[in-house]
């Protein structure tokens, strides 16, 4: 079997450290593993599949030799290597931002639109954790009927905000139930006890960054350049596993048991959909897993080609380091 | 100044003791105050303005003399005692959903439609807490063009449960942070550090009863008797304040400034929404006090004839016994 020089760009990270779980698991087919991270955690040590790895130095230089990148950094970080990367002949699939919405970059979600992975010119995006969930639990509508529009409200995990956001959230557990200081650093205000309407920054319109990736990225995942997305983005206190309310426009309007069959046929999606049992997505049923699950299939009450439902998938497996993984796959011939 | 005999039916349950605390605070002109509960509850001491009162039993003889009740017991408890209640010659100010919907009994949100307050036949139901908080956010758009209909994802607190909900939920991330069992009572599913999609029971379409309030009670409460709501009930792991993602369709499109300005104005609304100086409406920022706050206004970006919003309350003040104690107030002719 051929085998693969692989780096991880951002190796020490939540998103990292998950890349390289997915990896193993995966058996993804490993020849070099080269692990870079930021002069800080330079010399640490991490076990991968019974072998000890050291954390190497992010640098210029660092990517001759290998064949694929996994970014897993800041947007700074991922725009600072990019031509360093490419020039070294690696393909980088990079989970940042930096790049998604370039139009020579392809945006991927493997289970949606695979066939874009070999257009890439050397740099394949990685979407946006809330924004993979959601197209992951809706794209099988498409076969039923164009969906044009998507309205969500999102339930997002503070792991969605890195390593640090549930070491935050389980502090000010700790000072609520027993007495110390609550002081925010990941997070705006308390998370803990509380919900957050903002994540990300505010545009001009008044919604934020976070909550536009669902509409532009959503577009350029799904193929569908005229979609619209009204989408509300909200920290609350869950450890890991974002979840969304979405109600789901298409053109015309579709059955129910139709939506119902597409979704449990679609890759990627578990239909999870039985209230009278008590049978739906939540957080804690979609951790730690590479599924999205979809339940609370209903109409619309307002538009006839409205369909609501509620979907939650792991947003640092799935959201991020699984997707990653699994673009690398399909870029070397394998199943995803 | 006139008094009253009051009295409070199931007054040691977490709304029945709010209510007395806003009774005190909105120094409502009370002759004799009686609080009633169930025989566990019987000959325990309660203190008002200064006042020790012992807890009496709720029997079929026990509102003689009284000029109003306010209800905070459940359905079965509100049906059998309506009856003694109006016999008696007392208004009955039910918190429980046993006569919402009653064509003969007004659904009251003070602010909204005090008139029907003098309708009453002896009996006024107050309406659901997701409902309240969300049609005092919204109700003031009215004014610029006809409401008709909501999209809402609401994000509702444990103590909407009852005062068992938040014990659960603190007992529960006490046993994440330190060990411990994780047996729900009050909720389907842990609560703590997850989000349950579950609040009421499940009709054949595949709304929550708790979703389907949002409809019937704005309804009647706003007089849009066309009224369409898709609702999905949330609850998350706060211990007090609903909040609520809404968008609202008008008969017409409405200009931004137009929506701060009839909420800014309206009665029992705070436009809270400077979203550059992180100001929103937030459980920790809506909890003990009467108020519905409402920010993060912005214009719908599939319906032209949407604006999406976000609002939060608290629900055991303005969702329940605030509410009640001001129609009590309106009744006997005092500002609410």
């Amino acid at each position: 079997m051929k085998t693969y020089n692989v780096g991880i760009l951002g190796a020490t990270g939540a998103v990292g450290q998950e890349m390289l779980k997915v990896l193993g698991e995966r058996n993804f087919p490993i020849n070099e593993l080269r692990l870079l991270a930021s002069p800080r955690s330079v010399g640490k040590k991490v076990t991968f599949q019974g072998k000890e790895y050291t954390i190497q130095l992010a640098a210029h230089d660092a990517f001759e030799g290998l064949d694929i990148v996994l970014g897993a950094a800041s947007n700074a970080v991922a725009k600072e290597y990019k031509d360093d990367i490419v020039k070294a002949g690696a393909v980088f699939i990079d989970n940042s931002s930096a790049f998604r919405m370039d139009p020579e970059i392809p945006l991927v979600v493997p289970e949606i639109n695979p066939e874009d992975i070999f257009k890439n010119k050397g740099v394949i995006a990685n979407p946006n954790c809330s924004t993979i969930i959601t197209v992951v639990a809706v794209n099988a509508i498409n076969k039923l009927s164009k969906i044009t529009a998507l309205n969500a409200a999102t339930y997002q995990a503070t792991s969605g905000a890195g390593a640090a956001g549930p070491v935050e959230l389980r502090e000010e557990e700790e000072a609520l139930l027993h007495g110390g200081a609550i002081e925010p650093k990941v997070f705006q205000y308390q998370i803990a006890e509380n919900v957050i309407p903002h994540i990300g920054s505010f545009n001009e319109d008044g919604y934020t960054t976070e909550e536009m990736k669902m509409q532009n990225e959503g577009r350029k995942i799904m193929h569908l350049p005229d979609l619209k997305v009204t989408c509300t983005c909200v920290r609350v206190p869950v450890v890991r596993s974002h979840s969304i309310c979405v109600t789901v426009y298409t053109e015309k309007p579709v059955e129910l048991d139709d939506v119902r069959k597409v979704i449990s046929e679609a890759k990627g999606t578990v239909l999870y959909d039985v209230p009278a049992e008590k049978k739906y997505p939540m957080p804690i049923v979609t951790s730690d897993q590479d599924l999205v699950y979809v339940g609370r299939i209903r109409k619309d009450l307002i538009h006839e080609n409205g369909t609501t439902l509620w979907c939650a998938g792991d947003q640092v497996r799935k959201g991020a380091a699984t997707n990653a993984v699994q673009i690398a796959l399909v870029l070397v011939g394998l199943e995803a």
